[in-house]
């Protein structure tokens, strides 16, 4: 074992996964890639987004309310596309059909197998980005999505990102059962 | 499209990356096994993780330095035995070969591929999770693991948990380059 230190800014987690964080803004439904994600507290469900100074933060800071979404891999590259060009110069509310459920100003997407409709929770403001941390107050997905009542994530078939490589991965094979597997070890 | 809504408390990102988070506890090394973690912030690197109450966060609140680091798929029983036990009744500081950077008390994981060195940059307390805010200050690796310079997914070889079905995944192969496939699509 020999190990090297690389430069900090370079290191991220991988793989990550890839939404699509969704709000109004000048009444307009805007949606931006994002990786930087986290479920971050069990109850109530807390989810944190780390958006950097975009569009998407005004109509999320105006109306305290936003969405999550998770693409599957046949929406690649309209997500990707999301992330390219900002909505403060192009028109992104006609690029997927969006439906909204009890909040308003969280606009949701129907071609995307999981969406979640969030009210601010919290703003954390970092040096460059902003985490927003939003309650999850309902849930969407499609019966064909589902194997024993929740969520198949072969059935999802989401896509992750790495970086600074800069791409886009699928999901491969099971591995093991999580909180299981371990048991193999004698502590 | 028929949607339908879900529990609320079942809905999960995927898939999520995991992760070794490590503190030492009353002088000995101690690692958890985390999925709710996320890169939050560019300039400086920061990165939350969002706990449980646990006995690594003993070790977080007290030193303020904590580690993250990146198993591949041959540590995933041991990644996974470090969430099943508890290092309030089980010693893990054997589990691993344990190393330190500039940082004290971030014990890092000579077997992982990556390994993070963090100070504590905010602690936001949430209803049940703690979400820690940490800035790497070091991030370790090896030759083996690079490519042109920069981190190789294929070569770190990581594993990514899906909630709540709760099992661990390979990562697939490669869907396309990020920040550029969207570019087929006119605005």
């Amino acid at each position: 074992m020999e190990k090297i230190t690389i430069d900090r800014g370079d290191a991220f987690l991988c793989p990550m996964p890839t939404v699509l964080v969704g709000s109004v803004v000048e009444g307009k439904a805007n949606f931006m890639a994002v990786g930087w994600v986290s479920r971050v507290n069990f109850k109530p469900p807390l989810f944190a987004v780390a958006l950097g100074p975009h569009h998407t933060n005004k109509g999320i800071d105006e109306n305290k309310e936003f969405s999550i979404n998770i693409p599957d891999v046949s929406l690649i590259e309209k997500t990707d596309y999301c992330g390219l060009v900002s909505g403060s110069k192009t028109d992104k509310s006609e690029i997927f059909n969006v439906f909204y459920g009890n909040l308003g100003k969280a606009p949701l997407i129907e071609e995307c197998p999981v969406c979640m409709s969030c009210s601010v929770y919290r703003t954390v403001k970092l040096p460059f980005n902003t985490l927003y941390i939003g309650e999850s107050k309902e849930v969407f997905t499609e019966a064909k999505y589902m194997t024993n009542n929740i969520l198949d994530i072969k059935k999802v078939n989401p896509f992750t990102l790495t970086m600074p490589d800069n791409h886009y991965w699928s999901v491969g094979g099971i591995l093991g059962k999580a909180w299981n597997i371990g048991k193999k070890i004698k502590g």
